[in-house]
């Protein structure tokens, strides 16, 4: 008599096994992604599955009543105690006596898919680091002397066969005590990387209680976290704070001036910095209701300064070419490394950096987005005070990054402010008559609406570059970035400002206006941002991309078709540029969701072409050239043929025949 | 033509070599023990060889005069600035073009022998786990960025073969700021253990500084360390402190109860001893007159319980049956783990643990003793307030503890002190006369000496030791432990003491007698120890032992012929008793000076019989029969020949008929 055949359904996979092997046996003999933490005893119902009884045609296959044996004592005990839905037999429990039919539910599966967000439909495999292995521990034998730590490895070696396990001084601490509270029966979390298992955490008994880990991504502004559930893969908790660092200079460079002109400055920062990591861990798990020490895996994404100064070390080299990291490679520490109040063994895995100005922020983006994945030839740009820029299909990417400066978040802007309630954040101007109506972060109603009553304070990064936009195709700006005159542009809304003009986009209290000035520094930041992309389609061969994604914060605020028109990016038709939301944030949580993206983005970095900015020499004619706006080089025909974008000239003398003209 | 022959003295090891083959890369081929640090560069000058000419009919070979390429200008340069021996040739430089015959000397050997005591001549092998590594690091290129770290590790690996080195926050601090000091050229310290390489310290340039490393032994009332140069095995310094964990408690136990007792108690004690280790790492180091940091290895070896607490583990366990350890594997942990104040990432590897009772001084003692080895069977007895037994020789070892009680270190003893100057370490009793004379510590002169004019104090350990066989020889007290009365006596020294006698040692201010108290004491300290050594002779199956081994501070004071008397240990010729001295110390020096010593002693330990006196009925007996002096049971003929041991007896009616007698 041949071996009764078994069919597992999603996945397909079938196979003969031995009469009487429980279906949890039959998973792994068949290669079945079939999720057990209890190694097969009964207690936690992981290993759940749903048989079919009756004839498959389309699997060839007639199932009997008793293809699997009898609900058992086991499978009655957890029914009564937590219940089990109708027709579930516990996989560890049931055996298999002829043919049978198995469907796996989704919740049993060790790999599940969580979906990431409904928009690209994109998903993550769930694959933490972190496993949870209850074990039964040989009790202590003075006939045969051993510690309990040697017979907690013995048993995850012979139950779980995990081998060469590490262990910490921080977890031994607790060891004996747990081992006695659980009755010799323990549940432990192990932390699986590379090559290697440690053990993160030990509980007594089997252990139900939260199993979280948190992406952070650590910005020179912002700290933002989100706290997720290792088992389902659900965000828990997500919030952000302030970079306490921010003290010591609002941009990376000021902060590495810093560390540079004060003795211990980099040493401060970087207890700052702790500090405000330990302070997010904290809220996180706070809002999640969870103790801190339920967290057990992190993964960090930062930019090269903040991974320094995170790290302890002193970012002085970054500060100069060439821009040496002390070290690029992905790191594999312990939260405790960096003072987390997480669990005392939890992982903390560090993104790879690309380059000296290339961080693992930029790395966790190209995780998140793929361009080495794209068919269609990809531009991603995460706009920041350094721009890091991406461009790439399968087979290929390149990466650098672009010093655009603050101006872009409003620094360096005469009514600039951060993105806050009473931030003009969206712009049109009327082409015919020239004049402004504006949105406020905080109102949906346009300021022109009778019912508008909002406060004003000032312009955040979006609103500058939309008002700017808007004064070039309503012809109050000319291509070189020159306000034209009251008469020059028939505008009463044109006012002197010593030698140049200002554009009153809100006359009220306060006063807001666009200074030439404000428009110079918009035009050298989006120059910088431009040229830098351009520089890499040099490099690729292009004169075009196919898409453009614009990652991180702000690039989900900005108006594809506004930075089209300042040339911020190459010309393109606005439907393929899209945003991508906080795609380092999403890097860093598919880092941490899944264990297998670590060697990928590893390899990833490694394969991309690494393009340093400063040592190009057409960085800089690209940047004169995309001072301009859109482009003095780059003909940008859909967006000229889009915006129907006049063409004055404000410069004294005007009346003499220009350069250059475009339609 | 062939290819020169090559012999290498004293190894003896030859070879053909390419013509033009470096000596270094000759050594290397062949196998042959030479050494370089600076991979040879013509820096170190660790490859020094001697070459001969002319004829060596033993090695059947002829030496041509131009054997060896000519001196060299790498050669010169360094004979100008550091001098080289004459006849000496870099092995790195010199280049092998006919028959030749080279000479390795005792310090271009990489593994050279420490000669350890001249008493055993035995020796330590040199293969510590530190060694240095001169390499060229690539500089940083912006065209292809990558991290200092990661170019260190590919320069390591492509010139030392050093793959998958790890490293640790502490070593990335100074990395970036060390490879520029020494313009792309550093020193690295790699700690080898079983797989693992670690980067443990790096210096700028070529480093000729201290590597220094240090054994400690952690002994419950002190702490003592060895600070060994590792280039050469010397021992740079030693020194001791008392156990500043001594406040909670002198024994053992009695810190267990504090621990217990005490709501952080184990926390208190642990922090203590840790401090005591930090304070003995830099009296060592300002005593050999070296930085701190210079120590870039640390081996530990110390009992259970001290283990336990200066791993920060409650020792709560190990204070009741079964005596369960946390973990009684060896540890590879790192010198910062404790805080001590070493190279931040210098490594501590502590020895492993045999048993509950049984600790990591134990395995050093092993290490050091080798009974393992033993031809004769041999018994290893370390003294303290535990003490540690073993029994063994080649292919069988047994090992025990045996709770002695702190009466051997002079505590339970009405005049009992530590060993300090004052205190009694030796007597006579005139057998006819019955009259005593002894030494203090601090005076070579008997107190019968007209010259003698030391204060007297008290009673130390071995004091009370010889004071008391001294007794029992001169008559003065029965098998039973029984002090005479003057008149059974005939000594004027006997003075009543309550309802039994004391016997007048010292006539003096203070006078300083010995208590049938004390001999109490006594004899249950010894009984415990013979009952432990007698209960492995059972588990071996023998009745006599070749060679007794005293290991141990204590155990280097003893007088073999007193203790022999005493029945502490069993019946031999007291020239086969000898002292092992500090034989942990030791121990923990040769697992520091030979790395490979450590997984040696690691397999000895696993296979060491553990036997637990507390639950072995006949423990109980073997300490009845030897409670009486020198045992009840035993017939200890050749100490009762040598000895001449009267068999009086003081009980009350002891003119009856006693159960048993001995000629």
């Amino acid at each position: 008599m041949t071996d009764p055949l078994v069919i597992f359904t999603p996945s397909g996979k079938r196979g003969r096994v031995a009469p009487g092997t429980t279906v949890l046996d039959a998973a792994r003999q068949l290669g079945v992604d079939l999720d057990s933490v209890c190694g097969g005893r009964g207690i936690c119902s992981k290993c759940q599955i749903q048989p079919g009884t009756g004839a498959f045609p389309k699997h060839g296959i007639t199932v009997a009543e008793d293809a699997l044996s009898a609900f058992n004592a086991v499978e009655q005990r957890y029914d009564d105690k937590r219940g089990l839905k109708p027709g579930r037999r516990l996989g560890c429990q049931a055996r298999i006596q002829s043919d049978v039919l198995l469907d796996v539910p989704p919740e049993s599966q060790l790999h599940k898919q969580v979906v990431r967000k409904a928009a690209t439909h994109r998903d993550i495999r769930l694959d933490p680091a972190i496993r949870l292995a209850y074990v039964e521990v040989a009790q202590p034998d003075m006939h045969d002397p051993s510690g309990d730590l040697e017979r907690l490895k013995a048993a995850l070696a012979a139950q779980w066969e995990i081998d060469n396990l590490q262990t910490d001084l921080a977890i031994l601490k607790n060891l004996q005590t747990t081992l006695r509270k659980g009755d010799w029966k323990v549940t432990a979390a192990i932390h699986h990387t590379s090559g290697a298992s440690r053990l993160a955490a030990l509980w007594p008994g089997y252990y139900e209680g939260p199993v979280a880990g948190l992406a952070i991504d650590l910005g020179s502004t912002t700290i933002a976290g989100h706290l997720c559930d290792l088992r389902t893969g659900a965000i828990l908790a997500s919030s952000g704070l302030m970079n306490p660092q921010i003290r010591f200079g609002e941009d990376l460079m000021s902060r590495v001036s810093y560390a540079m002109m004060t003795e211990g400055g980099a040493g401060e920062m970087t207890a700052a910095v702790r500090d405000g990591l330990a302070d997010l861990v904290r809220a996180l798990a706070d809002e999640a209701q969870i103790p801190a020490e339920a967290i057990l895996d992190v993964t960090l994404v930062c930019n090269p300064v903040m991974h320094h100064l995170a790290l302890g070390l002193d970012p002085y080299e970054l500060g100069q070419a060439p821009f040496a990291l002390a070290t690029a490679d992905a790191l594999d520490l312990k939260a405790g490394d960096l003072g987390l109040p997480t669990a005392p063994f939890a992982g903390l895995y560090i993104l790879p950096c690309i380059a000296g100005h290339v961080g693992a922020d930029a790395a966790a983006v190209a995780l998140s987005e793929e361009p080495d994945r794209a068919e269609a030839l990809t531009l991603i740009v995460d706009v920041g005070t350094n721009a890091e820029i991406m461009l790439g299909q399968k087979g290929r990417v390149l990466a650098c990054s672009s010093p655009t400066g603050p101006a872009f978040e409003g620094a360096q802007i005469s009514a600039g402010q951060r993105a806050a309630p009473g931030a003009i954040e969206r712009v049109e101007i009327d082409p015919a008559t020239r004049t402004p109506r504006f949105k406020v972060i905080g109102s949906d109603l346009w300021s022109d609406d009778p019912a508008f009553d909002s406060p004003v304070t000032g312009i955040c990064g979006s609103g500058i570059i939309e008002v700017i936009a808007e004064m070039r195709r309503a012809g109050l700006v000319d291509a070189t970035g020159l306000i034209g005159s009251p008469e020059q542009t028939a505008s009463t809304r044109i006012l002197p400002d010593g030698r140049t003009y200002a554009f009153l986009l809100h006359d009220g209290e306060p006063q807001i206006t666009v200074t030439n000035a404000d428009i110079r520094a918009i035009q050298m930041a989006k120059a910088a941002l431009y040229a830098g992309a351009r520089l890499l389609m040099d490099k690729f061969g292009t004169d075009a991309v196919d898409r453009i994604v614009l990652a991180g914060a702000f690039g989900a605020h900005i108006s594809p078709d506004h930075a089209l028109i300042l040339g911020m990016i190459p010309d393109a038709d606005p439907v393929n540029v899209t945003s991508a939301g906080n795609a380092a944030g999403t890097g860093a949580r598919i880092a941490l969701l899944d264990k297998t993206a670590r060697p990928r983005i590893e390899t990833l970095v490694r394969k991309i072409e690494k393009i340093e900015t400063a040592i190009e020499p057409r960085f800089q004619e690209h940047f004169v050239a995309a001072s301009a706006i859109p482009n003095g080089a780059d003909p940008f025909p859909l967006t000229r043929a889009r915006a129907n974008l006049p063409e004055p000239s404000f410069q004294a003398g005007a009346d003499r025949p220009r350069r250059r003209k475009r339609a």
